[in-house]
């Protein structure tokens, strides 16, 4: 039976396109979602669509919630959602959708190299899974896939 | 009629102690819950308490897991959490514990310098109040608290 | 055994006094919550506590939402949620009151003149009470308050 | 991956239809969901099907309850319910409208003149947009649809 | 630890004193909860407050919902209801109180005597206890009260 | 957009057929859920399967609950539930399923001859629509079926 | 209409196939799942995929949450869980299992020899069927899939 | 701010009574709830008030039902749920109650000796704390009652 899964986090390297590789050569029945990955359209647009604002925040937070029209849809749902950390910036939305998956009750797998263990403890406490690289994650939906 | 409030994020300055004490000021019927915010305490307490471990990792679990008996019960409990993000440190339990709120359907008011507008975008986005002080949480408190 | 009610909607005649001062005279064991009914110190909360904003949008923005604090936390915690409709304004955060106690599953009391009745149905068509005044919601209270 | 969208609120203008063809011309995956936007066949369906009354109050009730298991059984399966409130008419459905989908925890995008930004602050503070015009709406379904 | 309550269905016998009688007798912690029993007051308290109707329908109607403003409250805040089937009338509501309390979730003790079994058999089978006297109800509130 | 909806109740009469039928002239998108209704097979089913008991308690409870593993799935992925009272027979079943639905929230269509409409006021209160024949269903999810 | 079943516990004999087998010969409209029934496979999953680790303790805590993914998915996912219980081992897991389904109001067919009956009485007690063999529960799915 | 708990589980060792003392020594506002512990109340609640049966299957039965009146109750208003396995017996409702509170998203806390560790992999997966004494259990709830 099917999954749905959905893939949030890092923006900068490409674990989504090894996940979905990896679901393919493996013909894995899984559908997989993910939030808009492209920075300057993400951040833009809400006043490319509804208009420029002078100050920062409010132009931020009209693109926050236009992009929560599309995660929140996503992430409620999916089955799964991975969650990947990179050794970059703050990325607190990371961990916004970790906590938002978990308050719904949907489980996590999260991902990130070990020098960052500390930080997530939390994080990772609440995960089913928690791995260093997408072929861990590929490796978990072929198991949880079989017939 | 009371409020209880959760207060959660950032250990390392007295923020909750001028909330509490704004609330004391003014006579406020709420209730005020915190997380542990000694460091060592809250990082050793699964060792401490279930025995310790050779790998990191799983002492972190240990802990953070105590520890989420604690936070994920007063959250739950809680009319609004008040979440800080302090200048440094990585915080992912901060904007963690804001996506359980937000996943629970429980509103919150965030609280940061200006300077984090950008990161902290989503974060915002979900809540009901962006703040810079603990005075302005005591006057929104004072606020929704009227007769 | 007591109730717990929301007076929600118009804010320009004496409504709530009569109902509170209904219960007292009738020593019915019910609390009632209500918004903050003060026009101008509802509508300027979010540029007096958070700051100016240039765009009025913004302004109400912020108040509005500084509001929802003490609304959708009192709405969520009553038995019954009352709305009254006058004979002013557009009112639609009365209806939006009615929306959220809908969907949230809490029963409604309705009150208007009858000259409302059609643009009302919808609201009306969810309610448990269509009143016309606060006497018949205070005999209604005192009826199901009954040992 | 695709939407369920439904459109409340005012029925006197085309917005539906420009954003049905806009969605349309976009080859958007979304699904549109629609209440009976006929003005008589709506408020004359309850005596047409279930038997007249002599009070207007009734009449009114017994359609605007048909009319409810459309609308409910279409919101609560919707994943985003666009609301456009026009210039004329109390238009208290849909501001209720509104309320029911932010009770469910369904998002909402609202639309309307700038005139109107103050008497509907709170339906907007709400909202993940706020928006215009019809084309707004298709841009952010478009940008939202992103492979 | 204390119980709430609701005694739903029969009210031409005296089995709610009875059962009232044992709890005060063995001192159990149970707050007991009831419908209005008086079956005239009942029968016209929607036109008594909200004036008359022509049609039987319509005055069934709004009596019915302001009876459902206190039961549905009160089982709603109930850990246990007691529903009681006599030998007379139809009883659909006594019927209907039982299907609400399992679609809420709330656990029910059904009392009937054996002649009821049959037709009696799906409300039965949803019940956590069926019995056949207020002696053996209150039997079980002592049994589950024990310290 | 289709509708899957349940027929509970009385079956001695043709009612469902006369829907069903209905629904096929009119070539409405809709999916139509019953339950068993031979009454032998269906009284007789727990002890068919799962042996005889002495007491007829017990076989109606295992009768009743196989047939709860059907009616309570095919309640629950409805989208509208409709219950038909006839004039014979306690029906208690019929006005359990009217409770059930109400208790999870999903509407209502209720059917029943004029002379019952007092025994059933609590059940119409609930309901979104009562009607007295199967035409009059059938003109309903017309209604609500129009593109 | 069709039906999703998840079948839980034990993993020894061939209930699961005589069951699978007797849905292809009746032809009924099923979907079953099933968790991963490997003995070894499923204990080792965890080091395999994730990293050996010293503790037994550690190395069964990877395995299970790995097969949460699944299970938890599964269940929720079903209609009816059916719980088989073996004459060896703890199985604890299939008694977890029959608590997860109970506790997310999904219902269960208990399947087990008579001589369990004692220690099973609670599991049994929340179930919609206790059954001994794979044939009764193929009778039962035929019984609720009548058309 | 206080916890309530409940003690699920083993019967045979004084395990709560050291618990309750710990809490007492160490004056935590802990609230504690606990099944009833003597086994032959346990056992023959059912037949006692509701009358004997020749079957043990419908003895068992009916005494499971009434002690559930009182498990899923206390369970179901805890904050944590402690569940103890021993070293005897099969002990399914223990790992049942921990499924229970799992699928009603109630935080465990288990209590075994580690020779368990494998058969209880997926409850323990589970908890939020794997203990094996009652003054570990007492610390962890000392350490989460801290000001």
């Amino acid at each position: 039976m099917s999954y749905t899964i959905y893939l949030s986090g890092e923006i900068h390297s490409d674990w989504r396109e090894q996940i979905k590789q990896g679901i393919l050569d493996k013909q894995l029945d899984i559908e997989v979602l993910s939030p808009i990955t492209d920075h300057d359209t993400s951040d833009n647009v809400g006043s490319d669509i509804l208009g420029t604002e002078e100050k920062n925040f409010w132009k931020d937070h009209k693109a926050a919630k236009i992009n929560a029209l599309r995660s929140n849809s996503y992430i409620s749902r999916s089955d799964i959602v991975v969650i990947r950390f990179g050794d970059k910036y703050k990325q607190w939305n990371a961990a916004f959708d970790a906590g938002i998956a978990t308050g719904l009750g949907i489980p996590t797998i999260i991902m990130h190299a070990p020098e960052l263990t500390h930080p997530l403890k939390e994080v990772d406490a609440a995960a089913l899974a928690v791995t260093e690289t997408p072929q861990q994650v590929v490796e978990i939906l072929e198991y949880i896939s079989q017939a």
